[in-house]
């Protein structure tokens, strides 16, 4: 198990409870971070008491004191929250859950950041810290419900491999979840922009599916 | 059973004649097509022998004489291929398998083409044809061994809905396949980039995972 607490910044969402659900019954310490510490006591205050580890809801100041921090605020506010905690992430594992989705009909679509993923603007920011990308195709409810029977893969990316095997390892440690690693910062917009695929293809076929790479062997 | 007959444009190599075996297979009549009709035969010839439907190695022009037909050409070489052959393909379900991918060190990037998917470049060349994405995702040498286990999910696009139908029909005939629509045009390039991040888990993992999609419940 890695020492360590780990912070989610903007982790109040359905995405960021899912994480932390399934990191406190690892056994961690989780802070689920907001711009409202109020709103992420409360939030906590109303999810399922861990069984193993910690979840504590404060602001994202705090969830950033963490020893590994993960981003999971909306796309269009991630930028501007982790620029304003740098300091703190400095020297860190940053894990960005992040996608630019937008709602289209029936469907939600990708954009494309200027550089390319979400990853790639925070790692533009965060020039300390070590950016990993995880995280990104999981369906939110299913993650917080840890009797959902969840048997998921985990894409992860990253240009420091070392941060990069770390978070597998995490993730591997996580109930329902597999890490894969996929290679470096050049693959993120293309695992990101599929979440758009897994979200559309959820919402066509009102189901709550999730990605398993078969074959893998292990 | 659809009727009709299947052509593959550029579809000597391995990716084309993976589908075309498991077309064959579903009963299906196929030409495979190449810019050389003499290496289109030469390449069927070396293929085993389809115990259901025929399979055909002819010139691309042949190809796009059939009924549906299927682009898995180099991207780089789709766009001027379909754009010769666009009178033949008009009014017809044309199926683009293609992918803009670059090989950068270990690994298989995606890059972006300028209408955002390589479906869209085929689409906005092909006007009067209804296309339709499929077939991205998939391990080109399990694809070709009828026996090697395949149990794979094929993501299905396109704005035309009842087209998009027949595909997602078409692939549920063929072994070891089963389609998932996803949506529409918009979703093109994040099913195409995907392909990158699943070739380059099999470069890392030296393994040949494919994808599926647990709990769509069918």
């Amino acid at each position: 198990m890695m020492d360590g607490t780990i912070g989610i910044i903007g982790g109040t969402g359905p995405a960021g409870r899912g994480v932390a659900a399934r990191l406190a019954k690892a056994g961690y310490d989780v802070v689920i971070g907001s711009r409202d510490a109020g709103r992420a006591a409360e939030v906590v205050g109303a999810m399922a008491a861990p069984s193993e580890g910690s979840i504590r809801g404060l602001s994202n100041d705090d969830a950033a004191l963490a020893d590994v921090v993960i981003v999971a605020t909306p796309w269009d506010s991630a930028v501007a929250t982790v620029k304003a905690l740098r300091d703190q992430l400095a020297g860190k594992i940053v894990i960005s859950m992040v996608n630019a989705l937008v709602r289209e009909g029936r469907e939600l679509v990708p954009i494309y950041p200027s550089r390319g993923s979400m990853a790639g603007q925070l790692a533009t920011v965060l020039p300390a810290s070590r950016l990993v990308g995880a995280f990104h195709h999981l369906p939110a409810a299913q993650m917080e419900d840890l009797a959902s029977g969840l048997d998921a893969d985990v894409v992860v990316f990253g240009d420091d491999a070392p941060s990069r095997e770390v978070v597998a390892a995490l993730i591997n440690e996580m109930p329902g979840l597999r890490s894969v690693v996929a290679g470096t910062m050049s693959l993120a917009g293309a695992v990101e922009a599929f979440t758009a695929v897994c979200v559309s293809i959820n919402i066509r076929h009102k189901a709550h599916s999730y990605v398993k790479l078969e074959g893998l062997g292990n």
